[in-house]
Formats: structure tokens, sequence, C-alpha cells
């Protein structure tokens, strides 16, 4: 038997309540990890769950709630390897520095997502650093440098973000080489 | 007598040899001050300037070519605004502390052209830092705290470099206020 006509019908593969939209993140995941958020179509990654649009849109009704999704998921790995940075370099300001350099060889091996996180036009509203991990841990250790050596909590903070962000976006930007060793000189 | 059809002469206005390309830039710096570099395009420009695209064609062959003449230009500029900005403080350590506000500065009142500048996919050959007046000052600034102050002057350069940077990135995306006394506060 073949099929004809421009009619397809697709079976969406069983998902139990919840795991297709953890699905649909971990596929928009990877797909950022070969490509520039604006290259993501939301028919694609539900081709790669094995499900229907109308599944999709179900979980995500636009391409821009699916890249705010996306951008959240990005913060909370960027926390996650932040803090475990911070926790085996004995945390204090070694550990200050070390979630420093974790931001940037972060942006440098997830160039896309971290783009997209800081893609202000769509996406300021759901990445609010202040109410993300990074931003808490930004926040207790700016406030902790300024308890012990001094200065005000916030301009430690914006310092040290500024910093640590202008060097991953220059490097990105092919500014300046992406070198290890330099990220290493500079945050110190 | 009316015209008809869909055929448009447009008579050139009469240009200078060489002040076409410049008028074409003017222009082109303009529409960046109300839109991106992405909704350019060389037939408005054109239009703009009262010449045929076959004009605009001689002296930028395609969009990009265009683009890299903006950039350097933007880049021209903010190094003028540095320079003055260095001179006024009276040069020094003064001086380059000014200049890495300027350059925040710059980038909050240009964002488009800011953006162009740094937009690595295109521009990066041209806006070649290293060899553009506020890459100069950079080098020759950080050169001089080197000496008088110690450290290495290539790490002085891409700290500072990263330093405004990432504040201009970070205002202009709207992760942090753009709030001029912060910049003072930060940049020090």
């Amino acid at each position: 038997m073949q099929t004809k006509g421009n009619s397809v019908n697709i079976q969406d593969r069983p998902y139990h309540h919840g795991d297709l939209r953890a699905a649909l993140i971990a596929h928009g995941m990877r797909l950022l990890a070969e490509r520039d958020a604006e290259a993501l179509s939301l028919r694609e990654i539900a081709r790669e769950a094995g499900v229907s649009a109308t599944s999709v849109y179900r979980h995500f009704p636009d391409k821009g709630a699916l890249l705010d999704a996306l951008a959240a998921e990005g913060l909370r790995k960027l926390g996650a390897i932040q803090r475990a940075a911070a926790a085996a370099a004995g945390g204090g300001e070694a550990g200050f520095r070390e979630t420093g350099r974790a931001y940037v060889r972060f942006a440098l091996a997830n160039p896309a997502l971290f783009r997209l996180i800081f893609a202000s036009q769509t996406l300021a509203p759901t990445t609010d650093w202040a109410h993300s991990e990074p931003g808490d841990l930004l926040q207790a250790n700016a406030a902790q440098l300024a308890a012990t050596k001094g200065g005000e909590a916030k301009v430690r903070a914006v310092s040290a973000w500024a910093l640590v962000h202008g060097l991953a976006m220059l490097m990105l930007d092919g500014q300046i080489p992406a070198d290890v060793d330099l990220i290493d000189q500079i945050i110190v």
C-alpha cells in the first residue's frame, strides 16, 4: 500500500503528562548546540520529538515561548555549573572568581544559548537575572566581598558581571582570541 | 503629460567623484540612528541620496560592503569622542578612565551602530580593533598604566575593554539600568 497526497498523519509518541514539555526543551537545547536561536522552529522540534505541531503548541503557543523556556533552562544550567565551580574552589573569594571564569567558559561552550539568554528583545522579562541562580550567586558573593573588603555591594556585583560578560562577548564575537589562559589572567 | 507604467527613471543627482561615497555613508549613519543594521537596504540609501541603485553598487557592491564602511566610520567616531574625553580630563589615568566612560555612553547613544561594530559574523575583519583609533588608545593607555603600576599591558588592556564592553552590552540588552551614574561608579 502506498501513501499519496499532501496530507500526512503524524502519530504522536505517547508522553506522560509534563514529560513532553521537558522533552521539547531537551530537543531545543540540543538544536541550540548546532545553530542560532533564529534558526530554530517549533515544527522541527515537534518532528525531533516525534509529536504533532498541535501537541507542541499546547506547551509553547509560539516560538518566543519556547525560546523563553530555553533561556530559563540555560540560566539554570549556568547556575549549576557556577555553583559547582565555586564549591570546588572552597567558596569565598576564590569561589567568586571561579563563578566568573565558569561564566565565560559556559559562553564559549554554548554560544547560541548564551546569546539567547541575553537577547533582550524577546527575553528580558523571563531571564530576569536578579531572580536566577546566577544572579543569586553574584549578589551573595558581591555582598560578602563588600562586607569584608568594603565598597558597595551593587557596584561590586555590576563590575564583576560586566567584566565577565564583556570578556565572553568579545571572545564570542571574535574580537579577542577565545583563550582559556587569558580568561584566568583577566578574572582574578 | 502623465507618467504611466512600472518603469521609473531616476535622474541621479550630480556628485563630485568621491563625494557620493561619503554621502551614502552619511545617509547610512543617519538611518542607523533609527533602526538596526538588518533593516537597512542599499535601495533605500540610494533613494535617500537621490541616486540610482546602480550608482550605489559602484561604491558598495552589496549590503555587507556598506555595513563594513558604516562600522569603520563608527569606530572612527568612537575614537574621536574618546580622544576628546581623555584630553578634557588631562590625559593619564583620568584620561584612560574617561575613554572607558565615553565608550559606554557612545554605545547607549548609538545602539545599532555599536552592535554593528561588534557583529562578528560580517564585520570582524574590517573593524579590526587593533588597527582602529579606539584600539590604539586602549593599547597606549594600558601600556602606560602597566609601566607605572605594573602588570602586563595586554592583560590591562583586555580587562579594561571587557569591563566597558560588558557594561555597555548589559545596559543595551536591558539587563541592568542604563544609568549614567552607575557608569561613573563602575569605571573608576
